[in-house]
């Protein structure tokens, strides 16, 4: 059994790791950890996990969490993590982190983030499909959510060659802006309302960017995200624009099936749909549902993908990742489907 | 491994059995039936079941489900499930039936559904809290979805004998309604807005009645049923009434929680919650959340339960009864959180 | 033209106020209070009146106020209120005060809202539907939103004397809350969802014992206040339970038909709808829609009733009083229909 | 007073125009058709309307409703139109038809709908933003609602020569979608998600490529539409991409701002708005609000624009029309903010 913790457990991305973990035969979480609300129940936060967790907030120093844990995940905000991070790792504990601290190199995530980087590491990128030597690594970065739908949705097209760019418009369930109310969270400003933000300048673009650019050097990509009425899922709608050269001769439906399917093999958490995938098909799971169409200009392919921020864009990637960093199954623990409807 | 079939898997609750299967280490769903459905995938219909089940909707016997299966779960329609159920039992398969044809006498069923019954057996009321002869039972009624949320919200206080009457006020979310378009169900006419229907006359009455008048022969009844813009969720406002000769003469908090504790003291599906209960707390999962208030007046108490309606308002419940009709343990298979936020 | 202001205009009953004013042909706004948004065009926060309105806000005393308006709404917080309303009374203005400050007797409103009132007058409760005194008067105490719905939904029949007791069922959309985040109108908290709160206490009871109290002295009143996910609306479910004497010997769904059409003959927002009133249909209108059933035991009488709660139950009620008050047709600028769908 | 006619008076569009010709000072409906509900009010269908309206339903010539009315408002299905429009532009009455029958040239539409045209005749484009010569017409085809969200939000760009292509985003309220149930208005599979369909190939996208190719031959243009979990609204999100030759040499904010002032110094609908617009400033009202980013990259502006696709993407243009047509103010009866919050 991997004894689990949980650094930074009081949001939503803690719960979720609770909540998935309680249904995993071979790992358990023995550690949550949250300064301000030390020695409280976790079923006084997330009222959901009552009756099925007995454990309690704690506030101990990452030697503790190290010496009790054989996986961390470390859940707290960018800034933060990397005060954890080190001091777990030079225990020999496997840390997955979920902030953005070591996603992207030093003085990338420095110049993106606006902030001196405290304590640099290397870790692998945590998204299994990609990135193969996630399988034992000791130190993962969890990817953003955001990255997560939009890099998956194209990446075998892109590695293919077709693309000149991707806009990505992105719409994304509120949950993906914490457990803490806000304006935007303000019910009579969500409820039938769409919001776009940062129409140009979000930060996960530059993570989209790093693992496109892996795919095919010259790719350009263009992100906008938006906040619909939803609490969980990201459904990414991916404009491929095709390269000039190539308007008119692209491959027809059936090739470009061929080319994910061949593509995602071995990636048991990705259905490629027929039709157009939903949220509701993924909510509460880890799975990560791709269509498509081909524009009858010859000039443009809509890829379409769904999943849940908090599982697939979130805390079920980690427990994906640690379950290939320990060596157990890939699916161990989150081999089950969506809640619908 | 427990063989299960489900008869009539095309529904929501059909769809909700074979999600709730798939988290069951010890029962596994071989047979769906669908008349209109033959020889499709589920993963057609349930979407979010792609690539978890390969099974395919049959249109089979009852004589050949039965020989496939030890556990029947009959889905379909009332008036339906009395065509399966004799044919099963008589095989001797154990029998679930989610539909309202065996929840009732005979007589009553009758005049309730305004129908002629074509094949009336005994079978157990399933609401393993009330019914602890659930156990071991060949045939079971699981009962309505808003039956088990009034009944179990109030059950320790009538069996107490404090209640005149109970006026319960009961807010659903519109699954269950079912999964065919309706005016109900169009978003336009649902969205932002409450929903009340059958104001004094909905059927479910009845079973409500049935339960607490073996707790308290003289209590009255009152249910006025509603929908809410929710997909899953009963949220059950009991207005429980006092004797007038116990008017200001009620126990107080504690000494309620005491009785609440012992009435479901081997109930480990209901949660004594403190403050007001909510859905999202239950929401997939097959827990009941019960919370109450005593009227500063001392002539009425206010329960509140929240239950899923698909789960233990209908297949979780279900497969709770499973279990104890097999002997396993009451909550395998089930023993996991709801998916909140 | 009458000029009229309005004190407190950063919040919900505020923008409502503008909105409402800028369809009326006989009234207008010239002068809107906010201390903290002094200088500030009215749009940046209420941007829906983008380019409707180029007022600002600004921070007068009363008596600059009074000065410059025949009429002003008070839509400060309760507590708050009583700052305002002598002064501007002193000065000769005509007032409707939103809060909570004058809808009760002293001691009442002392006990009630457990604080000393510093500056009581006697002002008018301001339901023109039940107090036909609102014609003319200086002062009007505009109802909470809660009792509009409650006491309009069951006024007929508790003033013709059937009633024992009413147990009210309310569900309100979340701008009753407020313009200011909170965790119950955090959207992930919220949506599907229903939100019970004060399941015994909330204030508003108090206003709806004293309206019904006046038709029948010893009827008992029983409030519960519901949140569901919806931003605008009340629906009041009224479980009017009939006097012993008198069970099974109520009046037939065309005598209370009757008795509605009477009581409510001058009251133009009044309609009484056949079925079950529903929020879209009265959705940004001062109607209140008003359906009822008998039911079969012939003990009970379930009246629904529908308002939007930022006009019927706040806003518009307020013009429709002040229509009344400065002589001018009831109905003036409030004779629309709501936005369904 | 304007005499207004409304064919096919049944669905939401109808319904929206009597909900705005009930606030407008200058025009009556005085007929509204429907074969099905044939002597029914209609406040049976539109019970929001109920009290306000006491027509029925009729079921009259083209000559019958040219006699009775000055303009005529055709709202019924594309295909249906084509039966109604000449005769009543031969009778003298001026019409909008709110179909798709008239919107595009004759070859252009039947390739379009895929089917022949019985009775075509020029009509002028109701959009009186980009068509001045709407002011006087006899015959106006109001444009489809996704094209006038899409359309207004970059035609000053376009104009301006920047844009090499536009990929549109567009995610629209359900209301869009019509009044009948349907899979996709179910509220269980709408609630909580997005659904994109015709992901390249609505037909809506040969209107937009009409009014921005008028305005630059050589545009591309790309559109791919949603619908969210919302009634009303049309919230367009324009990826605008820069010609190669000026990337990185595109004018900066206030430039932007000055050209699209300019472009609508004379559209009084037109609220060019700081940061992003939302759905609920524009609710209920005639308003297209529209805010921008330029892309750090200086390849890419991001305008959104935000209307209710009832409102200014159908009824309320279509009224605006007839204002220009009848030579009474643009704004008249319209002049109303939207609903918020």
């Amino acid at each position: 059994m991997i004894k689990v913790g949980i650094v930074g457990g009081s949001g939503y991305t803690g719960g979720e790791l609770l909540r998935l973990l309680s249904l995993h035969p071979g790992a358990e979480a023995v550690c949550i950890t949250s300064r301000k609300l030390e020695g409280r129940p976790v079923g006084d936060v997330h009222t959901h996990l009552r009756g099925i967790y007995s454990l309690k907030f704690e506030s101990p120093s990452p030697a503790e969490v190290a010496e009790r844990c054989d996986v961390v995940f470390t859940a707290v905000p960018h800034g933060t993590a990397m005060d954890w991070v080190p001091g777990l790792l030079d225990e020999g504990t496997k840390v997955v982190d979920l902030s953005a601290d070591y996603r992207l190199p030093l003085e990338v995530f420095e110049k993106t983030y606006g902030m001196k980087h405290r304590a640099f590491r290397e870790g692998v990128f945590g998204m299994p499909e990609l990135h193969p030597e996630v399988r034992g690594a000791e130190f993962v970065a969890n990817p953003g959510c955001y990255p997560t739908g939009a890099s998956l949705a194209v990446a075998p097209l892109v590695g293919a060659g077709f693309a000149e760019r991707v806009v990505f418009d992105s719409k994304s369930g509120i949950s993906g802006a914490g457990i803490a109310p806000s304006e935007t969270s303000h019910y009579p400003n969500m409820a039938e309302n769409v919001i776009a933000y940062k129409l140009s300048t979000h930060r996960h673009r530059v993570e989209i960017d790093q693992e496109l650019g892996r795919l095919s050097p010259e790719i350009k990509v263009s992100f906008t995200p938006h906040v619909v009425p939803a609490v969980r899922g990201i459904f990414t709608t991916a404009h491929l624009l095709v390269k000039e050269e190539l308007v008119g001769d692209i491959p027809d439906k059936s090739e470009i099936e061929r080319i994910y399917r061949d593509f995602y093999r071995d990636s048991p958490f990705i259905r490629l749909v027929p039709g157009v995938p939903s949220l509701g098909a993924v909510r509460g799971s880890n799975f990560c549902d791709i269509g498509f169409e081909v524009d009858g200009y010859g000039d443009r392919i809509v890829v379409v993908s769904a999943i849940d921020n908090l599982v697939k864009g979130a805390s079920g990637q980690a427990i994906q990742n640690m379950n290939l960093m320990t060596g157990i199954a890939e699916t161990e623990g989150l081999w089950f489907p969506g809640g619908a409807p």
